[in-house]
């Protein structure tokens, strides 16, 4: 695997939004991993991931100025289950492979700690995606359950959608 | 069982909020159901519960012009998972155990069908909650996982939330 040395992550800033938008319309114009419509709009998807504050935020993993892979947390439910932390992560399709990602993810996991949340659970890994579901498992989550068909994969057509879930 | 054989199910118009929010505000108010903040302000509440549109809904229950429960249909997930529905109910506390529930259930599962969805999910029902769950089995849902300790129960401590789903 080549690696990426300098690779710095940090808190996503308005200013990244020029960067982390060609990576998210790439990675979901493909179908196969996220829920977003492949056409999303780029207003839509700016005000889905680019968050702020105390219980929510976005990164970035920059290698060499420029940004390579994103990731957001945020509660999973409001108030009684606010302590469980979600997250989604992308990675440019380019950087694919160089464990940009997995960096990116022990990262967002030491932050989602910082911000007070002890477990994070994921609602929706596609089961066709197993580099995901390999990574997760690798870093500690299980399966808690698969909703049958809830996917429309672009390729394969409906597939399940794991809940991943672990302790922080 | 008592009986209110002249329930009404319909569609919820902004004018039914001044009845909806008492229920809202008991049911959440105990801690034992609903993640929401027991404490929600109003302009919370009505923001979670009254939608409107062709993909997402707000339903009420109404026995002799008075509101005694409540249901919200929302699609689970944007874009290539938005076929599965996910949704909600509220029941006055003065009315449960009569058979309001389930039949405002069937009405909303009638209308996520019209509505275009093929399935339906739960993604936080408390374990502990026996009667919501033994409603949902009973109309045919499975559970697919639960998360632990995914709750703060108000007397309980950490329980978990299970995620249920069924075709429609």
């Amino acid at each position: 695997m080549l690696v990426v040395p300098e690779l710095i992550c940090r808190e996503a800033t308005a200013d990244d939004w020029s960067a982390i938008w060609p990576i998210f319309a790439a990675v979901v114009s493909t179908g196969d991993t996220y829920a977003f419509d492949p056409e999303i709009a780029e207003a839509d998807a700016r005000a889905a991931w680019m968050l702020e504050g105390t219980r929510q935020q976005t990164f970035v993993a920059v290698d060499d100025d420029r940004v390579v892979a994103t990731a957001i947390v945020k509660p999973n439910q409001p108030g009684l289950g606010d302590h469980v932390a979600n997250a989604a992560w992308m990675v440019a399709p380019s950087t694919a492979g160089r464990g940009v990602g997995r960096r990116l993810a022990e990262h967002v996991l030491d932050a989602a700690r910082a911000m007070g949340f002890t477990a994070m659970q994921f609602n929706a890994v596609v089961e066709t995606n197993l580099r995901a579901v390999g990574l997760w498992q690798s870093l500690g989550f299980d399966i808690v359950g698969t909703v049958p068909g809830a996917y429309r994969h672009r390729a394969e057509g409906a597939v399940g959608l794991h809940i991943m879930h672990r302790q922080l």
